[in-house]
């Protein structure tokens, strides 16, 4: 490289099985371009994100993914940086990815609370990844799943995907990972604040965190609440009953003890075979939801559908077309297209 | 009518516009037969009820519509006879909509309970219609949107929606309903037994049914037990907080305690704005979902693809082809057919 390239970022052109011979043998560098050709929707980098998932498929699936979510100030990244520690602490890979394809005002919380993953950022055994919020979710849908199965041929044994608890993502995220966890603080009846409803009901487990010094009581008491809320809830589709624990992840305390929460979860899951009929239940699923979104984005981008839907939906407030009717017009509309 | 034509049952067709008139004038039988024309998969009777359904739309929108699930032997029809009755001794018209998608076994189940509304059954303010069991659940829920539409250009006050509890079609009722309410019994800490997650979410109100004898307190206590976890949840979009009450509908004890909930929640929504706002929302939901629904089918419908689909499967547990690209290939599939 001479002097008058030095401000040209360099990027040789792989070939899907040079990016795959990198990750198989744990290159970071080789699994951080890999995921910048996912993330690229130039229809060759599409082709090629293809045939390296493909190749790095039947290395996949070795990893607990773990769902990460809460409400703005939960401390989520804290948590991560701690329970990660733990984790690498114990000879564990850990990788994670920051999901967030909100507003760009929450992109910049997200980001900023990646700097926060103080000890996570310069431990050799994990790597954190933030998903770019620019996209359709659909798109950073993708995008997180075939990462997940990329860390997981690098041979990463956690992926923790995280998620920041106001929008859409979490039910994406719930239908790719094997356990859920909401991060929450407890506050004066306000725990909740900032969570979509829907949430809570997808929890495996709730870290009550922050449960230090004077928050420390009411942190117990809301931990009891909880505890008995969530008993109150139609059992899970696996028999598993969610549950509360509190810790405080600025201090280490308590990090130990989610741990063994996710620890039992997964033996119950692997024991009564709930653990692999899930993960293919999941893909098969993410089958059909590209299907369909691929469906509806081939009809809602259709221009003379798009000068169209505002006409239509004027008229459903004015009551002067039903929605089925409307609907009907669409159709014709976009099957008659030239 | 001669003799030999009394075993013919005689269907005159009618025009879109006799049938409106029918409607508008309070006609039960010309109500019943319309919605029997909506109930149709005949292209003929679909282009005439879409006919049907813009004229009576102008007229629609003045009835309060509840939503009513519960788990089967909750009391469900019980209830509603009750709180029906309660209406229309109050001087209220009151249309009973009982859906059940699901399988024929539920299905007598219903038309079971259907015998059980004794007094609406003979009560001429009242009209009680079960919805067919057959058909997708899409077909069931435009049925019922539309038979709504019909109902309230035929001056019915209050809409009341029933469905069983376990299945899908509890969000599509969620949809279509200013006003959804739980019917739940006391028991042995198992009162959501065959109740599917996400439903207690969607209440705005739990009728603790069966409070009566032996089983006033322990409804008492569990009044309390919900009241209190439903707090816990994060505030629904509409600012309202789910109530919790008990109530014996057969013998009509605490009926008139659920109305004054209702009433209070269509009051706040009526003076927020909130009321007009849903409606609008939820017919342009419609729309976008019928157009979806109608996609999807065309798609899943086609031969190709319903002879392709097992064997990506297939390949997808085996992960010797990805999500996405399984996805791909089947769309490709689409799109290239003859």
């Amino acid at each position: 490289m001479n002097a008058s390239n030095k401000n040209v970022i360099n990027v040789t052109p792989l070939k899907a099985s040079e990016y795959f011979n990198g990750i198989i043998s744990g290159n970071r560098v080789s699994l951080s371009r890999a995921i910048t050709l996912i993330e690229s929707s130039l229809e060759k980098h599409q082709a090629m994100a293809r045939e390296l998932v493909e190749l790095c498929l039947p290395y996949s699936g070795n990893s607990i993914r773990i769902g990460i979510t809460g409400a703005p100030g939960a401390g989520k990244s804290t948590f991560i940086d701690s329970f990660g520690s733990y984790l690498t602490s114990h000879n564990k890979k850990v990788a994670v990815l920051a999901i967030d394809p909100s507003s760009s005002k929450a992109k910049g919380s997200i980001l900023g609370d990646k700097t926060r993953m103080d000890r996570l950022a310069i431990d050799p055994s994990a790597f954190i990844r933030p998903s770019p919020s620019s996209g359709s979710l659909g798109g950073v849908a993708k995008t997180t799943r075939e990462t997940i199965i990329l860390c997981e041929a690098a041979g990463f044994d956690f992926i923790i995907v995280e998620t920041v608890g106001v929008g859409q993502s979490e039910i994406a995220v719930h239908s790719m990972v094997d356990f859920f966890l909401l991060i929450m603080i407890a506050g004066a009846g306000d725990e909740l604040q900032g969570i979509k409803r829907g949430i809570m009901e997808m929890a495996d487990a709730i870290a009550i965190n922050k449960a230090d010094g004077d928050n420390l009581t009411k942190a117990k008491a809301a931990r009891a609440e909880f505890s008995h809320a969530l008993h109150l809830f139609p059992p899970s589709e696996s028999g598993w009953v969610p549950r509360v624990e509190t810790c405080s992840a600025l201090s280490d305390m308590g990090i130990d003890n989610i741990w063994k929460i996710i620890e039992e979860h997964h033996l119950a899951a692997v024991t009564k075979g709930y653990f692999d009929f899930n993960r293919e239940q999941q893909s098969i699923f993410w089958m059909y939801d590209t299907i369909t979104e691929n469906l509806k984005s081939s009809f809602f981008n259709q221009q003379k559908i798009k000068d169209a839907l505002p006409l239509f939906e004027r008229k459903i407030k004015d009551k002067t077309i039903s929605s089925y009717a409307a609907a009907v017009e669409l159709l014709e509309l976009f099957k008659n297209r030239k």
